[in-house]
């Protein structure tokens, strides 16, 4: 608690408006914990973080399957995070990592549920393929991501926008590398969920034509939107290509030199 | 609807007290349906045979991962049990069948939180190895059954006694054999977890020693109760050998005898 | 092995030159079976079947991981399916069902590992998102149906050529419209494939230049073969949209007047 | 390689007679190496390992899902493993780990497979519910855990006996006392599945009465072998009770004391 609230001092002073409390509190063995009470202290703690919420401020819950926790994590699925945002009240919601699931868990679904209970706080972008993998986002199933950015379009701009993070670990990578990819395939699932024409696709979800639904949906994410990013980050000052242009600044090597005793850990360029 | 007010009538003529609503309504293709506009259809057809139900009967929502919808059942985890069930009112609560899950979850807690939330209805006993693959109780997993009858004697006497059910589909046994070993395994699991010294139990949880926790917690499940359970047959006029008891008494060869075409599938003894 | 060996004969009649084995055989219980000893049955049924192999025919051994079996189906997996395979001889070959693996396994790596044992025999292409769904190809996860083909285009034109199927089950589609549109995912996937540059992937192979190989890959999935498709079914005297030409066509309503009894289960159009 | 020959050298200074590879290796994005060409380095890098074995020696192959390589590592399965070790030659054999699986893989099967092959060289004991958990034998499946001792006891004396070792990571408990848990945790498996009458078994696995089949098999597992270990143990000079005699000793705070800087991690008793 004293933790999070400490954390509520600091973002007070950067101007933040959020706080995001995922807790690695759990059992590793059955009967380690009692998992009633266990929640029940949790959702206590929680409400003392809840109550020192500055004005305006959100409170987003974090669910995730396990890790560190190996057997009973306390909030292990949105269902419990739900919980808790509930308990909260009306300035907390939920906050949906893409790789804190089950295996096969249909991540989309669990948007418009959250979308519907009122509860949808925000995002940690990331992707996997086995487990809490923090791979750059859309590099392991890009359709999964756009599914996520549908959702989030034909939500519309009712009620609170949500919090968008990138939230990965990068180490085959250079890390600012990894984000430049990971926010241009962000940007690349929303164009592509923008470009499905949403009278079409309603007219056939209603006419029960499960075919030509699925297919309207899919001429969004088929449309290669690469071009019209380009030029998105050309007018608004950026580069056509980050990638090569950050590589051709040479801004790694610079900060690199300037920092006292770099150990660094992965990275594909030096 | 009008099935399942069909079910209600059915049910006062047998007595019954409650009514279990699964759907296995839901999309196969991602753009299908609408994932909102389906959960607010579902929502508003409970709603009316919510309202149908009699005085004294309670209705239970029932999850189910996949199948016979490939991407997104409607009512696809708990957490969408559960928003049906607080959407309906105080006589709705949520159902578990033990196989209706994504790999790996932990389905004690899912009982732990639902009674938290005061929402568990009741079960279906089942068991899994892949999917909803409809075994005998017990059969995978028996340590898993134990958990959950151990977060079932944890909660006590609070609240409405959950419904349980034996929900299992049958095809290299004969049925009645797999449902009287099915019973057995859970009266087994039932009787391990009374064994359980909760006191310890809570003393060791209490001192964060989390071996000798989840020590105190397995001699329950260790212990043998297969001859206290025999006794506990012969005590209440049944048999110490059920299985034995059942194919010396020929009634599979006498009832299919009588049944006019019969056309069996599956069976072990025929 | 009778079955099969009608099959052959029938399969000779047709002018096939393979025979694939799916057997759904193995236990649905801990102890039900000897899991050593059915698959020594199984290999020696194998080889009755191996032996009735017309000169210039192929054996393809299929692997699922459940279902109809669900405790320890006798070829679980690519491991059992490579023992059979290799046990059999050089005229048996492993096939590969994008649907019959366990949860997040990486397909594509089979595909790699078992061209590498020289036992890659062919495909039933399919899309799933849970079990053995039989969905259409592409349809829930297009960028896996990718890497297969980015594989098997990286493999060349060494050995046989890989025998490719289509096997999916349709209930809430025309099957007809699913087989246009799975068809069309996969020469999709597959021309997607061949625009990869492989000498520059390559290249950032060998550099370890994990980001520039990975975006290189993606390349070809980001771009829209879609028009190039289109104009190859056109230049091959087929529709532009085969869909549409399918519907217009009238062909369905035509061939469902002609059936005596149709009992139509599924289908979006009737 | 270097590092693996320098182990064979500590090895027979040591008295050891076997060597395990688990290489880490592998690709976090599709593209980012060549499936096919990564296992060619590996295979010829094991085979200058495997050249180096002394006499009487065996190298043991392991494989694992994933981490730390997040897409495709490359001796991901027992597949790999298993094209490895035949690659390699008759020293060699796999090694299964049983938290290295995919979710819901049947593990006695794998093992069962790998001695049909004459490749099951050990085992890496340990237990999970997710991922690589890396928990106490026995904590979170016993019945798993008994099903693959169950493999093992019918496979009798034929062949090099398998290799047993325990390897687990212990953070919430003290992991001498984790130790003593899990080696009495894979006795009680093994002298539960001795209890097995495999005449009883054998017969009604022949009449496919898969009722009785598997209750013969789970009569081993029910036992409640506890007692008949602790004599064992108390025979051969042991504890009756060896975590409280532990406790008892006050080891853990000797050693403690002795060692100059310790920074322990974990252990809930200090």
């Amino acid at each position: 608690m004293a933790h999070n609230i400490a954390g509520i001092r600091l973002g007070e002073a950067l101007g933040s408006k959020a706080l995001t409390v995922w807790i690695g509190d759990g059992a590793n063995f059955p009967g380690q914990s009692h998992m009633g009470r266990a929640f029940e202290r949790c959702l206590a703690s929680m409400q003392e973080i809840y109550a020192a919420l500055p004005e305006g401020w959100r409170l987003f819950s974090e669910h995730k399957m396990y890790e560190p926790a190996f057997y009973a994590p306390v909030v292990q699925d949105w269902g419990t995070s739900l919980l808790t945002a509930q308990a909260l009240g009306p300035k907390a919601a939920c906050l949906v990592d893409l790789g804190h699931h089950a295996p096969n868990v249909n991540i989309e679904m669990i948007v418009s549920r959250l979308a519907h209970a009122g509860k949808l706080g925000g995002f940690h972008f990331t992707d996997s393929k086995y487990g809490d993998d923090d791979l750059d986002a859309g590099s392991i199933d890009p359709f999964r991501l756009f599914l996520v950015f549908d959702a989030l379009v034909d939500l519309g701009e009712s009620g609170d926008a949500p919090a968008y993070m990138i939230d990965q670990s990068h180490n085959v990578t250079d890390p600012i590398e990894s984000l430049i990819r990971s926010a241009d395939e962000i940007r690349r699932a929303y164009a592509q969920s923008l470009l499905v024409d949403r009278a079409a696709l309603a007219g056939y979800q209603a006419d029960n034509d499960a075919l030509m639904a699925s297919e309207t949906l899919k001429v969004g994410f088929r449309t290669d939107v690469g071009p019209i990013l380009a030029r998105a980050r050309l007018d608004s000052g950026g580069a056509i290509d980050p990638i090569t242009a950050y590589r051709d600044s040479g801004y790694r090597a610079k900060v690199a030199a300037a920092r006292p005793a770099a150990r660094g850990s992965g990275g594909g360029i030096v």
